[in-house]
């Protein structure tokens, strides 16, 4: 049972950080395959089921936006950060900061380490 | 609209934290309002009809035992992280740290701080 408690922790650290992830991850313009290598080789693997939807909520909101390539055989839609997005990301980026003194707080008192 | 999202991922990035937050100040016995004045002061400020509801659910996965101080005039329920909570903890911060790196490689290139 603490395995379970543990990976259901663990998923909500992760949702929090997933946005940030993908906002931070689409500075330079990708398309979803090559998105979801890049976000992998940053640590944060997303599956597909959970990472297209957010593309499309994200672009919704105007914090990305999406062209699509068609020179070359198989057309891809590319996703990039607009500058909306951008102000999003500094923002929740100054929060993780945050939240992570909160950490430092919790772990001072040695307890995570004894 | 973005005030919105900004608030709905900070919420997001929150809940994620506020386990590691409870288990980490319940080194120490506390009863409700002394751990919520607690976690407040560690920048992680929890509202009481979300506190007390994880109090118990941690109580039941035996991650907290609590015990009731009944020599003061108004009897109060002391909670305590337990050796088990003690292990989630450890790997929680030790997640948050991982997920660190992923944070310290989206920052890396210096988009955050255009």
């Amino acid at each position: 049972m603490i395995n379970d408690i543990i990976d259901q922790s663990k998923q909500e650290l992760k949702r929090g950080l997933t946005m940030l992830g993908v906002l931070g991850a689409l500075k330079e313009a990708e398309y979803g395959y090559s998105l979801s290598q890049k976000l992998a080789s940053m640590g944060l693997p997303i599956e597909t089921n959970t990472l297209y939807p957010l593309l499309r909520r994200l672009e919704k909101q105007s914090l990305l936006e999406s062209f699509w390539d068609t020179d070359t055989s198989k057309p891809r839609k590319y996703y990039k950060v607009t500058s909306e997005g951008i102000k999003v990301l500094k923002i929740l980026s100054q929060a993780w900061k945050d939240y992570n003194d909160v950490i430092h707080q919790i772990n001072k008192g040695g307890l995570t380490h004894e």
